[in-house]
């Protein structure tokens, strides 16, 4: 199944962690020359265990550098790797982009070779060992172009994002780290802040716990020691929109410490449809698309019962749009909420009911 | 597959949107008589299209009467019931219970017949049309014993709740509600305060967003007319744990506004391990379970893949013990994350490769 790859030659990797390994996994199985690098032996013997890539020589000519080190590391490396390989255009991968620009700027380093891109892509928890060479399909790659900054440099860096699968946007530094203030760091730490709430709850309260807090901590499970850097290096964006954050907040709690005041419901009925406003703002089918019926099959929480499910769906012909898994509190049984297009609703409540499974009245 | 009910008698059920019309059409499958009331009359002629019983008569004598308007309702309508049919135990299905049994002491009522319960289940839209015989199955739904309550009318309404599958858990009234401040009204929301920081917010930096902002909001989507009520009604507690979290919201912001400062970062990191903390602490899968390992597939976004997949690992015998879909910006492809025991992952790589799926390498 290799494709041709659009990048050509060596492409040296700086930095065997998720998303270097994830890198050289991607171009590797394109047939790309990867030469790893790591300040530690041990971690890129690991990723070419993994398959990405094979250990970096002395005299690899590379046309293409992606650094893929922690944000606080990146312009030191970029800026040896400029130098070590002149004739080569470096990328890094790092979730901020302004701040290692900056220093890169303030040691002299040769700019004109240096493109800043993010992949959006990376789980709570990883390490070379998640590495997958899926990593960025479909995923939005920034690029950040900059005055003086040549065409081909940036259209290497999209053809690296394409080979692995994912989708260009250019975007410039500024703009790329307002953004990924609100739709990245700002909701880690709202996460991280309202988990934090409940390491003093009792047992009884967690017991009640439903897929809305689910949701709204899933990400606080996150690295400390890798977001510590991402949000100090975008900090004065985070913290203006934290502000924000916590105007309404105090709005809120102004409201609920008096809520028969005049006002009062008013303020918290305001914020909540300003939620609705913002929530409904998203792309992507969790939110905002009401295209699908939805159907509910109760499923044993036993081996098989929920292949048997899908497989019983693909001999139907019904085709699920979209799903969502609940496991029961203190119950064998799981609930599984299945879209389908709405003229496929009642024939799959018809199907599945005949064959016995269990479905919402 | 109508099962014998443990209510017996005639279930009176006042109020006909979600929770109503929804426990209506659990006890009506079981073959309970169910006679429905509603301040609106075309609110119970669409229950009763929709199967969750029949209308109400002068002449019923319920044993048992479900109160399901809503919160700023509950007190002057169990107090009614309660005048009305003085045979009968009377419960309602708030999210809160303290406001309206203090309510109702206030009022004299005969509250040696009313328990007050909650079924922690729910979406975020509602109404009769949305409302399933299975709303309940698996959820928790406490009921609040009192002294002086009787043991028989505790368990009749803990027999409402597994005839419609629910799992019973007793908790006092202030228990009850300290524990949904933290695990559902603090996150209602800490989502709706971020969500509210998207009106403004660029459509680039909306199309970076990923699956951690959409967990971290999709309760923001919730209906303000309800949820004002239900915050209104509990606002001292809910105001309490906002206090905790805004003192901790004031330490990351004088963090990240001088991140350079002695201690500023070790702040920040304290912050996230203590987020890192409380998501371990929430009971089910996505909260702690490493029990299973991650197979993520490539889907085509077109009718009949996800089925296809689902099928074929039915047909390979493996078990999918939980999954993640997420739908990719700008790209006609979906991912689906499988999660699998450990010893059937190398099997399920193999056989889907061998099946043509495109799978992390």
């Amino acid at each position: 199944m290799t494709q041709a790859s659009r990048v050509t030659g060596t492409v040296r990797v700086v930095g065997s962690g998720l998303l270097g390994a994830s890198v050289g996994l991607g171009l590797s199985g394109r047939g790309v020359d990867v030469a790893l690098a790591d300040a530690s032996p041990a971690a890129v013997r690991l990723a070419v265990d993994y398959g990405a890539g094979r250990m970096a020589r002395p005299d690899d000519a590379p046309t293409l550098i992606v650094v893929a080190v922690p944000p606080d590391s990146v312009a030191q490396v970029v800026a040896a790797e400029l130098a070590a390989f002149p004739a080569a255009v470096v990328t890094d991968v790092a979730s901020v982009k302004a701040a290692p620009l900056a220093e890169l700027e303030a040691a002299g380093a040769a700019l004109d070779r240096y493109v800043g891109s993010h992949p959006l892509a990376g789980r709570e928890r990883g390490g070379a060992i998640s590495a997958r060479a899926d990593l960025f399909l479909g995923r939005p790659w920034v690029v950040c172009p900059r005055p003086g900054l040549s065409r081909s440099s940036v259209s290497l860096v999209e053809a690296l994002a394409l080979d692995l699968g994912a989708i260009p946007v250019e975007l410039d530094t500024a703009a790329h780290d307002d953004a990924v203030a609100l739709v990245s760091h700002t909701p880690q730490l709202v996460a991280t802040l309202m988990a934090r709430r409940l390491t003093a709850a009792t047992d009884a309260a967690l017991s009640l716990a439903g897929g809305g807090l689910r949701d709204v901590t899933r990400v606080a499970a996150s690295e400390p020691e890798l977001w510590v850097q991402i949000l100090a290096a975008n900090a004065p964006k985070v913290a203006e929109i934290l502000r924000g954050y916590r105007a309404d907040l105090d709005t809120v709690i102004a409201a609920l410490d008096d809520v028969e005041a005049p006002g009062a419901r008013r303020a918290v009925a305001e914020t909540l449809a300003g939620g609705n406003a913002g929530v409904a703002r998203i792309p992507g089918k969790h939110g905002q698309d009401r295209r699908f019926s939805s159907i509910v099959v109760l499923v044993d929480d036993k081996p098989g019962e929920l292949g048997r499910l899908f497989g019983e769906l693909g001999e139907l012909g019904i085709n699920i749009e979209d799903l969502r898994l609940e496991h029961s509190p203190g119950a064998e049984i799981g609930i599984a909420e299945l879209a389908v297009l709405p003229d496929a609703q009642q024939r799959a409540v018809d199907d599945l009911t005949a064959r016995g499974w269990r479905i919402a009245g």
